[in-house]
């Protein structure tokens, strides 16, 4: 069984990759955590407490960041058009949650619980990475203690979706994901170049509800305004970009990676870009040099990750 | 017939490209200017002047600029491990060569050929972009009048061979190549995605020097130190980068391209990166906003390129 704490901020792709993590058979999710980023805050945690509620999940939610890592970076930009007004596809929403979030902010949840079970927790981060540039910041030494950290961000060898060069989970702070990707924890990147690749089709989505499960049908109604969006970027169907970082934790055969230092662009017209420097390549000394060596994700199998999300989802099995 | 102005700092590649330029019964080679670059300016003029002599190239020879467009960046590293201590490969040049360089300066050079031929010159930069940067500062409404303006430079979907983001002709001047990419002329990127494909084998060089033309053996002699750089890099042979963009300029049908804006990464830890806005993808105003649509050439036929190669260098013939 891997144990899991989720960091999201949902978002409707995070919502699928929440039931994912929930029914998949080897998973153990043993905490989700929040944090700003398809919308602010206070609407990520709420979207994280009621899907929980809607679909029994027993993890705790701790709420995280509001704000970027380096507080000198300005506001932020709502996705409304992608995620709806609501975070979750403008879906009605309960005015009340009956479920109440963890006391503690996310980063000293997460501290918490990886010091409990050291070696043994996979961090899987599909939002900005300010709630992990916390847990370095207050107690660096967890990272030691962390199993592995699976990242959905970036953009490698392929332009960026929110500027020619950055994808949006790291442009909404760089300075953030520059200090995870740069500290010793194993760290795998899962960027556009392979989620981009992984289109689940509307009529493979009603196929899943046509099962029957109400959690999916509830999940495919979410999923609805994301698919008007990708519409007319992908065709018929929504990019499941949270979800692939979620199956590499069980199907990571189904990915091809690249090992290298890497570091984020802070500033400039490239600000949130991600840049590798593979491993085995010569280059000037230059300012990936005494990194440790991480991996990127340069290409995927699609139908392996979608049939895997269909068998968790369907039928909670592993495939 | 092309009429073209090669822009260039010989170097190795430069100097194939130059033999193909001048071989190529399309091609009208109308003046050779230089740039440093792959060695300091008075070596690559004396290099463009010896090369012009020893291969009877009639175009005349100006002399370019010997610095970055913003005096405010540092000096240069001189490749020497790559285009050896005199900039083609260490092979003995004499101490006097007869000719001498045109009295004005390129960018002078340029703007007095391409106002003296209106629409009809093509300029093939190959170098650092320095001279054509200068010719946009002194006279603007010059671009205007160039035909098209094709570009040996930058690294898009893929790392850059300076440092992992940066490729050398941009990197060595990315405040001019940013200006040249914006400005509104036709451009045409010729970078690594494709030039790092197209690689000639020693024994296709051999082959070709096997045919008895005095002009190939001189050129061979020049590249074998540049083989040797590239063996560990991509094994037997060497890559054209230089050849490439010429050949564009007669078989644009051999290169798969992608039309957008592009900007060059002025400072921090992508200074020298080329990056496009594709046309049509849709992102929040920025910094590509306003410029005009160039052309990079993301896929190449590298056995078309090498044919074509052959084809001017052994017979003088177009294909
Ligand atoms: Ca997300
Ligand atoms: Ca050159």
């Amino acid at each position: 069984m891997h144990k899991v704490i989720f960091d999201t901020d949902p978002g409707i792709d995070d919502a699928m990759a929440l039931l994912f993590l929930h029914r998949h058979p080897e998973i153990d999710l043993i905490g989700v955590t929040t944090v700003f980023g398809n919308a602010p805050i206070e609407i990520t945690t709420r979207n994280a407490l009621y899907l929980g509620e809607a679909w029994n999940i027993p993890a705790p939610v701790a709420q995280g960041a509001g704000h970027t890592f380096d507080p000198a970076r300005g506001g932020s930009y709502w996705p409304t058009a992608i995620h709806g007004h609501n975070g979750i596809g403008d879906v009605p929403v309960p005015e009340a949650v009956s479920r109440t979030a963890d006391p503690r902010p996310a980063y000293q949840f997460i501290i918490d619980t990886v010091r409990a079970h050291p070696g043994e927790v996979t961090l899987i981060a599909v939002g900005r990475m300010t709630n992990l540039a916390l847990v370095l910041k207050h107690d660096p030494d967890v990272a030691a203690l962390v199993k592995q950290v699976i990242i959905m961000g970036g953009a490698f060898d392929i332009n960026g979706n929110v500027s020619p060069a950055a994808e949006a989970n790291i442009h909404g702070d760089p300075e953030a994901a520059d200090l995870v990707f740069t500290a010793p924890w194993r760290v795998v990147v899962v960027g556009l170049d392979v989620t981009m690749q992984t289109v689940m089709t509307s009529g493979f989505l009603a196929e899943m509800v046509a099962g029957g499960r109400a959690d999916i049908k509830l999940l495919s109604d979410i999923s609805q305004l994301y698919i008007d969006f990708y519409k007319s970027r992908v065709g018929d169907g929504m990019v499941v970009h949270d979800s692939c970082a979620c199956v590499y934790l069980v199907r990571p055969d189904l990915f091809k990676t690249r090992s290298g230092p890497i570091r984020v662009v802070c500033g400039g017209i490239a600000d949130g870009q991600t840049i590798q420097k593979p491993d085995g390549r010569g280059f000037p000394p230059g300012p990936w040099d005494g990194h440790p060596s991480q991996l990127i994700t340069t290409d995927v199998q699609p139908d392996g990750v979608l049939s895997t999300i269909r068998a968790a989802l369907v039928d909670g099995r592993a495939a």
